[in-house]
């Protein structure tokens, strides 16, 4: 029997696994095979880019008769896009960094669940009031963008979950595997929201140059910083959060010194020639701390299940160890 | 039936927790009182102080039948001081920070289990060549001291499942209920080493001043920092090693300024007049990111059946939602 939880339920999936909306890596293909496969794939529409976002909803909407979602970056989108999304009928929209407050009635109107992506218990506490249906509990283990003064995943998922009780809470960050998955339904989370892992299928969009250093990329690697953001030009509001990625050259060079790098003119200009010329990867490595875990390039498909049935398995030996010869303890 | 672990069986105790030996605040009250409820109580040998040691070791081994442990700071203490302790006849001793090879024998031809907490993946490798017993992966969400550059529990403890298998890990770092029991059990780890949470309990050797800055302290105040260390004049070697507390005037002072407060001769004796003239408490309020979970002041027996029953709830019950209606769902 799968795993049931008050967000399969309401979501209408079989396992309590969310594919976080990466923007660019969790393209249609991705976010459809996830939710094939029993789990709730989330495109990841990041800033609302509308060609992009039309082609991969399309995709994603042809190739799949399951629930499926789009996320977007809340500070970076406005209002049309979430619309343009929602014109292709996803069964959730997922709002992450910033105020959710704008797109909420839309998207409830539009019959689709509000997913809320919470840093810190201020931003819970307003997703509880805004009515979230299910807010995602980050935490800064994880890859890619999150609070700059994070909050670690153990210890903030059952703060959130009693928090946001009766309304359900996914897990995200430092989640690598079926253990992980079992972890957060442990720690009071009705699901886990998985991005880095995913990044390692087939059917995600990265070069193979990324799949490489996700499988020989080690957690103590990681760090998350805003030099890569103000490097690139970015718009991401740097102050507030950062990114979590694997070593980069820039990060050695610049580490600590994120105000210097921001009053420079030229940066933006430097990092693209720097990646011209080859000195510098043509982007970061977008990597959360559970990187260690990847050890293989599975399609989403056989990763979901994987992660369904170990975390059901975990769930179901943990704490009840059986001894060698077989026989029962006393308990 | 009690929860049963890899843990539980070596040592001989009945629930997959231990007490986290902190230094001052788990004397042998606190220890005999985790013991005899069925926990492995460890009592905070920290440096070694011989008066203090001999006397809470008294009174842990008068306090107990059940099997007890003490800790020390591997960086602070010579074998004579873990010898001494060892004429107590612990169940176990558990070395954190620094090299704890000095030690190992003694300890195993005392025929007491080594016990060796770890904060990365090179110091767990470190542990399973020393031939530990038993593996305390710490992580960054912790109270108090731990690696400065940490990795976070939810990660870290699969990682060192997987690198030190088959000798059983214990979860620390974040751990604040029995959710968090659960989960570190999920996560493969074969119990939970609790620091923080014990603080708040009767026995405890804290004053009143810090059991009510635990019950009102929240996660997102605290903050790992070696600003303390150095203005106290204490000789942790702080270039490693951190501690998270609650917030302090002095880190408003002296956050990332630690090489300055460093070079200042006369910081220590300015500490302890701030502290006589009451403009900073007496001590810092170590305190783990798990705080907000700390809502009573429970004598320790009541807290460590809480866990262990509440952990076990939370495996029979996790990811098996059942129906407001008692009805069964199709599986």
């Amino acid at each position: 029997m799968a795993l049931s939880t008050d967000f399969t339920e309401l979501l209408g999936v079989r396992h309590p696994i969310a594919l976080a909306p990466m923007a660019g890596a969790a393209g249609g293909a991705l976010a459809a095979a996830v939710s094939r496969a029993g789990g709730l794939g989330l495109v990841g529409g990041g800033y609302g880019e509308p060609d992009w976002l039309e082609r991969e909803l399309s995709v994603v909407a042809r190739g799949t008769d399951r629930p499926w979602g789009v996320g977007f970056l809340a500070w970076a989108v406005d209002v049309r896009a979430v619309e343009r999304a929602l014109a292709f009928r996803p069964a959730a929209v997922m709002l992450s960094f910033g105020d959710p407050g704008p797109f909420v009635d839309r998207v409830r109107d539009a019959s689709a669940a509000v997913l809320i992506q919470v840093t810190d218990v201020e931003e819970a506490r307003r997703a509880v009031d805004l009515g979230a249906d299910v807010i995602v509990a980050q935490g800064t283990e994880s890859g890619g963008h999150g609070a700059r003064r994070g909050r670690s995943t153990f210890p903030f998922v059952p703060l959130v979950a009693d928090l946001a009780a009766p309304v359900p809470v996914l897990a995200a960050g430092g989640i690598g595997d079926g253990r992980g998955v079992a972890a957060a339904l442990a720690l009071g989370a009705a699901g886990a929201l998985i991005g880095t892992r995913f990044q390692a299928t087939t059917e995600a969009s990265v070069g193979s140059a990324v799949r490489e250093a996700l499988l020989e990329g080690r957690g103590q690697d990681t760090e998350r910083n805003g030099v890569l953001d103000i490097a690139r030009g970015s718009s991401w509001p740097v102050e507030r959060y950062t990114a979590r990625t694997l070593g980069h050259p820039y990060l050695d060079q610049w580490r600590d010194r994120e105000s210097e790098l921001a009053r420079d003119g030229n940066a933006p200009l430097k990092y693209r020639d720097d990646v011209a010329r080859g000195v510098i990867p043509a982007e970061p490595v977008w990597a959360g701390e559970a990187v260690d875990l990847i050890t293989d390039l599975p399609s989403a498909a056989e990763l979901v299940t994987t992660l369904a049935a170990q975390a059901e398995d975990v769930l179901t030996r943990a704490g009840r160890r059986q001894p060698a010869d077989g026989s029962h303890t006393a308990g």
